[in-house]
């Protein structure tokens, strides 16, 4: 892995630091991690298995067992470490130890109500309800984070250009046409698939959630493609809507709808609007072209180390968008029976000082592309 | 999909009942299945977000949100279903028009606290922690599962003599084999890769769990492959480790340790026996030939819609086979800056009354191989 992705100990440290400063904000003693993709966020360790005991200082002991003894050495050179089977009674422990007057934060969203309980039965220190704050400081990308980001997004739509260039889909299932478009990606260099590729045709494009089948493609199908590269833990999610041979009527409009929607709700992602303004202004498109009950799923979501997360855009997210946050845009139109179109990219909001343009990372046509 | 590895309406309900007596028997009314991979095993649904409110006489209400619609009218015909975003707040409203006197009960080991705290806000029934049940079911496969866990060990098994028969390793990096195994999994029919592949050589072969790096594959190198196919969401759990070129005496004394300590675990697994035996067969080989303290993982686990599951294999375990069942044995050997061995099977319990001798599904030699 190129070491531009991997984060230094003084990235670490500061993500630790800022979210020490927001649990002092809450009044908390501390944090008990336990979302395993939050434990990866605040330490760099990439196994199955961890959690970090968070000072609200920004000191920490992280856990995991014996599988990961050596590898959490490497990972995670900078902070205590304890390996043993028992992480909840040794996070207890260190929780007791710390001896702060202030309750400590635990991620009830995610925490299991029997490791919660468990937790409690061990732990002196009174536990609160901590809330999303990791996921919340996760939201704003630093720069090993953007640069694993735009890798991702730089093979995925690689691959998917080359597919298009290299070879008539007509004739394959959407199975091999998937499989094919994974296997580019690997080739191009990422660790791995990001999630199960959606490769939809003709009929089955009005379904948003597609699993690939066996169909055979055929001239006059849309294929709809929704995939993305992983690299170095961070996800690209990208969605592209072409036609086998030339477009009829339908295809044409649906296409141009959700096209001139997805621009209008990339259009708004800008530091310091509203997040649910690009919801609205993609809706505002569809509405005025008479499809917007044929949109059927959100407009999008924060994109990262997970392929769904903070901030999900819609009509009730009271927040602002932060520069340095990435973010999917994908309206679609899904008509059961015809057909539907989606088109997605992930986005980066770029600082308001620099012109705060919104910098589409998966940079590739949205035009219908006619092929073969 | 191959019918033969689809649960039929009938199996579905054969297990809903066999949960809901399990139920009875604990004086619960019913359960809120929120476990994703158990609402599988219930419903037959394979999408990303659903539940299931079981009564204990065997009928349920099926949730999902908006997304799932009609996938849940394909894969989940016989139940009631609500498409809702509000999963807990439906589920409520179910388990309360029940209206049976006793506690109901809830999945702890797994649901949130916060989910946990909604649905006993929304519900006048008591709620009650209801223990690993579905997992407990899970345990004893039927003719569909048997099917798909027979197909993803064949597959797996072809795709590593293939890569072995193919092609000579040294020379290529430990990413492009692994690469390069799952692939061959892929095109032999797999629906996907069960689970990142371990794809260990030389000094790395020492780490149990080893990310594949760009080392280069050398003469004199063990090579461990841990990997395995997914059918029908069934997965296959295969270990190999081979030799590139001739064995040095090293290489050959703790692959023969390992290769008994195997056999001997798996001539354990007969209905009837308890679990703890096949631990004790494996580690007391290991003790004999002096190596115990260079095994460092777990035994073996159960193997079926997730790739660890019940049962777990340990000392500590006071339960006791059942036919049908299928499992890991998967001893091995880890001396740090030397190498070491692992060899796993995947292997089905078989009914005393025919005999009850353990059938090996990933039916390969564990012979050393010695490959190019």
């Amino acid at each position: 892995m190129s070491a531009a992705f991997v984060p230094t100990a003084a990235h670490l440290r500061e993500r630790r630091e800022r979210v020490g400063r927001a649990l002092q904000d809450a009044g908390l003693a501390g944090l008990y991690v336990s979302t395993l993709v939050n434990v990866r966020y605040l330490t760099g360790f990439t196994g199955s298995n961890g959690a970090l005991v968070l000072h609200a200082d920004g000191t920490g002991t992280f856990l995991t067992d014996g599988r990961y003894r050596d590898q959490a050495l490497t990972e995670v050179p900078e902070l205590d470490h304890h390996v043993t089977r028992d992480l909840v009674g040794v996070a207890a422990t260190a929780i007791d130890a710390r001896d702060d007057l202030h309750p400590w934060g635990v991620e009830t969203h995610t925490l299991s109500v029997d490791a919660h309980a468990a937790l409690a039965d061990h732990c002196r220190t009174p536990l609160r309800a901590a809330g999303r704050v990791v996921e919340a400081a996760r939201e704003v990308k630093d720069d090993t984070e953007i640069a694993a980001l735009r890798e991702a997004c730089r093979i995925s739509v690689a691959a998917l250009t080359a597919l298009l260039e290299q070879g008539p889909l007509a004739g394959r299932t959407e199975r091999e046409v998937a499989r094919d478009l994974e296997w580019r990606m690997l080739e191009l260099g990422a660790e791995a698939v990001g999630f199960p590729t959606i490769l939809a045709s003709g009929p089955n494009t009005a379904i948003p959630h597609h699993d690939p089948t066996d169909r055979v493609l055929e001239t006059g199908d849309l294929v709809k493609a929704d995939f993305g590269a992983r690299v170095a833990g961070y996800h690209a999610d990208c969605t592209r809507t072409v036609v086998l041979g030339r477009p009829d009527a339908f295809q044409r409009e649906i296409h141009a709808a959700v096209r001139a929607a997805q621009a209008a709700g990339v259009a708004e992602l800008r530091a310091g609007r509203p997040v649910a303004a690009s919801d609205a202004a993609a809706r505002r498109v569809l509405e005025d072209a008479g499809w917007l009950e044929r949109f059927t799923t959100g407009v999008g979501h924060g994109v990262g180390l997970e392929i769904h997360e903070d901030p999900f855009i819609g009509a009730r997210h009271a927040g602002t968008l932060a520069d340095r946050t990435t973010l999917t845009m994908e309206p679609g139109i899904y008509v059961p029976g015809r057909g539907g179109v989606r088109i997605e990219d992930t986005v980066l909001v770029t600082p308001a000082a620099t012109g705060g343009d919104p910098e589409v990372l998966t940079a590739m046509t949205t035009e219908l592309l006619e092929t073969a």
